[in-house]
């Protein structure tokens, strides 16, 4: 399932700061894989599950693989938690409304 | 780490299913198992991982306990991700605004 593959992606924090590297801009995997004390074989296995999520896709020209974030990445994961969290507010408005009413207006 | 753990726990079908249920206001542990094929114990261990996220809290009075959606739930991330995409979508503007510029303004 998308969602599943896609939070499953988010849940570690190497594999969200190669996020926030790509959203500067496409990157090789060695400009990935400099800020992490990680051996290039683990680096790959991390985009690879970023990629099966569908938030980055990468191209290989001659030996340089290059990666970049895909256009709608988060999109999905993105709009279910608004769906959540839009319900969710307008309780919490709501009590707060209620609170907040004019006692007079309580009969 | 709070965004780890809170990924982790959307990662799951069953999962954002119990919050989907919880979004529309508290549930006992009963109402929350109710439509899934799944023993009590299993469901129990679902709520365990969405509470240690802080996505839900709990409590028990007698032999009930009610489950309730966290006030700020899904707030950490919901603002990671509107992070990443901002600068992403601000990308695609301006990409945009390259494509359909009128011609005699490229020089």
């Amino acid at each position: 399932m998308t969602l599943d593959r896609m939070f499953h992606a988010l849940a570690d924090g190497t594999r969200r700061a190669m996020i926030e590297r790509l959203v500067r801009g496409p990157a090789t995997v060695s400009d990935l894989a400099r800020p992490f004390d990680m051996t290039l074989p683990a680096v790959v296995q991390h985009l690879a599950v970023l990629e099966a999520a569908g938030l980055v896709t990468s191209r290989k020209i001659g030996r340089v693989r290059t990666v970049q974030l895909a256009p709608e990445a988060l999109t999905a994961a993105g709009t279910w938690i608004s769906e959540q969290r839009l319900p969710a507010e307008r309780q919490l408005d709501r009590l707060e409304d209620f609170l907040t009413a004019p006692k007079e207006h309580v009969r």
